[in-house]
């Protein structure tokens, strides 16, 4: 309590004083982040957040009540709406020289990009991967863009220490599109590596992937990727294996681990991969794992390399937009250790909670649920109705599409696509011949059980009214 | 006016019907954009940008009453204040197949988009831009890495006509890193063009890209890369000469447009080019031109030729963040056409009132302006006063930046550098030997003659100081 | 779904089709709050409630995009932070006839306010006011201002009625100065009925009222008044009998049920009271039972007899703030009934939560939870520690404040104070003798268990600390 | 610049020391507020403002983040859109003793009312209130209901010495009915003083008036009332006569100055009226003056007398809402001097544009504008037109109203009103017997050119189509 605070000439000194503390508490906790780079144990209210990012965004200098801008680029904002949007912080992240560089201009929206990287890195931490590197790169980019970055500047270090030659991914196969398309933009070719069929559930071929690498050669191979979060019945790949192949055989490797940290058993799989084996970096989407719109990506490694993440940073050309970053900051700050940890468990018993009220459904269609068991996100279940009754399968999914069930994913068999010039037989399914149709769900972070109820509840209409649609199409069809 | 409108039960019927008068002239407001993809005559007021925007919000599948979403990716915000910033549209933009495409799940973030790229368009061909094509690409990148972008695909389609080893492009010199950078970054080589200097003025030395291009070889050659915005004394390059050549010559020509939208001389340098020569690309970027926050970039091209602007969208792996293009959508809404006029004329006489009050000062100080006069944004001035007595000029630069003047660049003969493996000779002057000292400053879009006044006045107080602690220095140096 | 629909002609019509129902839904969700004049069953997320503002703010005059305003009140709106925090609803609410009415240059505005008021009338019913009239007023006054605002015409009636010397209330006491300057503002005299002690609650004194009534006469009477919800040990006033009373004695009867709307036991006796007797008016805030901020009340009355409410409507002189109709309308579409409902169940197992624990406390600090049946939101603890001591009971009160816990309130016998000219003997225990010291705590809507475990940890400390200061004071005390 | 900033963890000394001075210089701005007590220089821009509330209401209670309330009113917000509207400050302003007095648990709260009402005293100087007293109170009441306020408590101090049956008011007619109610609501008997007519021009009675108060006789006179600002062609009350009658009397004399604040002109007979006479409380319109939403008032008086004004904050029952104090907090600082000057400036000037142009279109429809030169804000316009033909000259203003004009009032003679148990004849003329039909105007703050000229452009349009139905009118009664 200051007897000299000016705010005691208006008000009695005993409330400013305790006004004050809440202030001082509020510096202490800005210095606590920069100290312990950890996630606050509880979550801060709204209040709290806004007041930081303004008191941040006051350090800015297009906020500086006496700056003078004569440049080019002076973080002058037009509308209010979007001043308001982004805080004031216009400045965007990064220098010329990094990503993550400090801008002289910018000294606020600098240290939110480093706090929301420290933050985030925790985030994974806590999520499982505890032997994370100390750096982990927030860019503004979605994964596919993410992964382009990712490898190329893997190249260009294959380049720099001689294999100029180095143009080619091995890839094993996850049948979206933006996984080809992340290597092909980056002017590299695509070995597609297909998985294996073992029981309902695809699983890596690693044999295949060693046999690939001895193939190609070390000279023109740039990254073995694999990926961990993917639709049933594909399962996460065996990073830990592909990790210690390529430790081996001294050759990069990339995990795509798009949706991969909101579950603790896939981040344990990939901790062990670049425990045992050689990782590279790893590519996670902020959206899909935070609840943030859609837009950025965490790039990291292990802690006993991390030179890959470096280069990454060191790879990218000029300023990039603070909005990943500002959605990410806001939501870890929000969220606080305490919420993301339920928000985890949450999702491991929503996932148990969706498999088996799908499992009630299939019994009830007779359909069956297909046992994916290293897939602890997605789930698939047949729709043999559909084979049965040559009925079109994506009927099927038009009719939840319509009933404002959103995010389920028809698959049948025998759909042929050409994607970045590579021909893909059964495309959707992730190989080339897999036996049945079916659709998939996810029990993503988020997810709750209402939203299950609901599901299965539109899928029983569905069933119902899909079924019918058919009998009356064979009828018809049978009349003929 | 409607009888049966259930707010007559509540409210009277005549005030209800004009009521419903303003709520049809939003909707018709927005037919109107969809058709005319122009921008509005004037500017709307912060509450009709609103509106639009929760209307077109609401149509996103995320904001549905109804909506189950069992999917990994359902557009979910857990904060409050993130779930605000972006008006609750979180799925971003594009799909795997083509970063403009339309998002059946986010039907209202995906007529945003479009929309923005029509305005903008709009924007670029009120700018000058006569000719421009239909196409103008809005990304959620930076300028530098969108020429990554455009330059990788370019690659792409090099080497699907069979040029394979095509991987080099040829640059007029611009020391800024990030220009190196966004070709290295997509594992170009980079062959340096130095500019020739006339009087005070660097200029575009075609002779010597033509010779380069011979040498380099069509095979070998992804583009030539010109700028036309740049710190002076550097001119705008010559873009229609190199048009020429390149069209001539049957390569690839990408004009890094960065700030010079700004410009109507810029503009018109552009749509000459692309109209009497090749041009396949031409990147600038939204925060310089537009005053929104960094991240976003314009791609586009003449109507003659959009192929390699549909090349780009097309490579684009993946979704992107929709950020650029809410924060450039919500700018041109509040601008309209009357606003952006305004503010280009408005720069227009600022660049004529900075350089007479910078002359002013020159006079005063032994200085002089430099003559630069194909740069019509950014102006330089001698600082010979630190060549002489020795003193560091960056000490100019400090003085400056203390006394909260940001914008300035200060540049001596000199330094080497090297930036993408790159060395570079007196680097920050584009030339390898510019024969004086200077500092820049930028009568940018948005900078009011305030600020040139402020900044001037800010000059003369540290040309006052500079000389006084160099006389000093110098005198301490003497009795020594 | 419309093939005309414009925004076809950039977006898929399937995807627009989907886009449009959900407008569409939104659209019959106003009509639905129309026509049921209901709390939706769900509440709306922030996303739909915002749609919904800016919607209904479109409607209003100064929002129409060709609208000139040429009078002295246009609703211009100079700071876009304003702007926002009304959602560009500047025109208030009323009209100089009635403060309800619709205003006819804010139709969206006055939509707003009635159908808050529809909507604070279904949550009253659903708190147990079941018979509560069609017409609840929502004022943008604090409970004070609006006791005055009621009980001032409720003067007026008298005049009107020939009763031009009614300068009068009856007061059952309750030691807040709100509620007796509530009167003197309004020029009215205030007879003060102490209540009776009975075990270790304040009762009220219905034979004394009646022999008030007699006293003071009907000619003079402007009502008697009347609170449910106080400060224990004082308890909920009998307001049925004097309800009985009143309608016996042909007086006016307001009742002061300020945070009673959150207990179902409160509003059952008001609904009682109403039914079985007169009561003219009662006055809640909207603050303390619905969670928004200070500044707003509801007025209502039985079904049998609005007039009361009515009166203070057409009383209210011109204009008024639609700050706290805004608050509250959004407060309730937030919630729906389900929320409202959870609330008010939370609160209830709250209370019995908070005496379970205080009772523990009290048990081992030698101290009792007094006995206050009829209080179900209040609740007090002895104090005699700070008896038996001669401690100041006060710094018992700071030493919780100075520990950042608010609202206890430490009541020792023996002040005498003078309020609006009246003196109060025991000043703060709404007794003029009260036998002991105690705190109180109340168990209000939106205490968490959380809370009161906090609550109940620093008072332990505070306990210890408190016995150990005041020993160490006594033992000084002693050895001088 | 401080070694041990945790801020230099993680970002230059050199950076971080500039956003530091950044921060130092808001915590400056403060200070000075608090010290200066008058309008900043120049404006804030709104990233300041919003950084100088979100740091004020980290000093209220319920945004301590170790805080636990646990009384009935704990500043506690359900939704996350009110809790954002307010800032987190929900505590409202004042306490049971006085509207002003400060809130332990809203130390910030307090903090924003203190200043605001400091900056609004500023204001008033600033427009010509130059001897303004110390003390100006901002309450959250619209102008009608202040004025009951300010009566209320003027009878109550006349009890208080004394003059128990004070029970009526001498008002200065002015046909809007909240002037009426105003008192009305408060209990009071209106005397109403016509005002004498000369030239076009409706001006004070103040021969009447001093007839008026030796009738009621001082025992029953609570006030006179008179008004300045009103509509044309009623005139400016000479207040200042009155304020010499009433200290001449011994008589209490409020002025309600609703909108005069924005004329300097007012301005400066308010201020010669309190120095010459008597005045004990002069009432304004915060939304009609300052362009914030409709809602609040300000009270003040003379430096000479304040004691009405402390009365009229003492007699407050209870606390009050903050949204007013907020809106004009906000709108002062975003304005500071510079601005708040020019708009006083621009009105005045518009004044005169809109009186010239309003000529131009009376002269070429055969009207006149009428002079009323002691009413610096409003102009009324002749519709001779209507009385001639016979038309409702009501269809005249629907016909505006339908076009969007909003603001004009056309007035007929004729009308009879009872108001508030008064009856007037020539209701809306403020005059029983004014002779011509006509409409009026205003030349309110913030009005623009282009306003305007697109009233004017309506208008015209208006008098040809109202003329071309009147004449087809006319023929067809000529018909039968």
């Amino acid at each position: 309590m200051d007897d000299d605070d000016p705010l005691t000439r208006i008000l009695s000194a005993r409330y400013v004083a305790q006004g004050r503390a809440s202030l001082a508490a509020r510096e202490k906790l800005l210095s606590r982040l920069v100290s312990n780079r950890r996630l606050l144990p509880e979550g801060l209210p709204d209040q709290a957040v806004e007041h930081l990012l303004t008191t941040l965004s006051t350090m800015d200098s297009n906020n500086f009540l006496d700056n003078v801008g004569v440049g080019e680029r002076e973080g002058r904002v037009f509308s209010s709406i979007v001043r308001r949007r982004c805080f004031g912080m216009s400045h965007g992240i990064g220098r010329s020289g990094d990503v993550t560089a400090e801008q002289p201009k910018a000294c606020g929206s600098s240290a939110a990009h480093k706090l929301c990287a420290a933050l985030a890195r925790d985030a994974l931490r806590i999520a499982g991967m505890r032997d994370v590197g100390k750096r982990v790169l927030v860019l503004p980019l979605a994964t596919g863009m993410t992964m382009t970055l990712v490898v190329s500047s893997m190249r260009s270090r294959c380049a720099s220490e001689g294999r100029e030659g180095a143009n080619c991914v091995i890839w094993c196969r996850l049948d979206q599109k933006t996984c080809v398309k992340a290597a092909t933009c980056a002017g590299l070719k695509v070995v597609v590596i297909d998985p294996v069929l073992n029981g309902d559930q695809l699983e890596t071929n690693v044999a295949a992937i060693e046999r690939a690498i001895d193939e190609v050669g070390r000279e023109r191979l740039v990254a073995v990727v694999t990926s961990t979060s993917c639709f049933a019945p594909r399962a996460c790949d065996d990073v830990e294996a592909v990790a210690r192949l390529c430790r081996d055989k001294d050759v990069g490797h990339v995990i795509n681990n798009a949706y991969g940290v909101q579950s603790r058993e896939l981040c344990a799989r990939v901790n062990k991969a670049w425990t045992v084996g050689r990782v590279d970096a790893v590519v996670q989407s902020t959206d899909k794992n935070f609840l943030v719109p859609v837009g950025g990506a965490l790039v990291c490694a292990g802690k006993n390399d991390e030179s890959a993440v470096d280069a990454v940073a060191a790879a990218y050309p000029g300023r990039a937009s603070a909005s990943a970053t500002l959605d990410l900051f806001i939501t870890l700050l929000s969220m606080g250790e305490k919420t993301w940890t339920r928000l985890l468990d949450e999702r491991e018993s929503l996932y148990a909670y969706m498999r088996a009220e799908l499992e009630k459904v299939a019994a009830e269609e007779g359909e069956r649920v297909l046992a994916s068991p290293k897939n602890p996100i997605s789930m698939a279940m047949t729709l043999t109705c559909a084979s049965t009754t040559g009925a079109s399968p994506t009927m099927f999914g038009s009719m939840l599409f319509s009933r404002c069930v959103s995010g389920t994913r028809v698959i049948a068999p025998g759909e042929t696509k050409t994607v970045g010039g590579i021909e893909f037989k059964g495309f959707g399914a992730s190989h080339s011949a897999y036996p049945t149709t079916y659709f998939t769900a996810a029990a993503a972070i988020g997810t709750t059980r209402d939203d299950v109820d609901r599901f299965t509840s539109v899928l029983r209409k569905t069933f119902k009214d899909f079924k019918k649609k058919t009998r009356v199409a064979a009828a018809a069809a049978n009349e003929t």
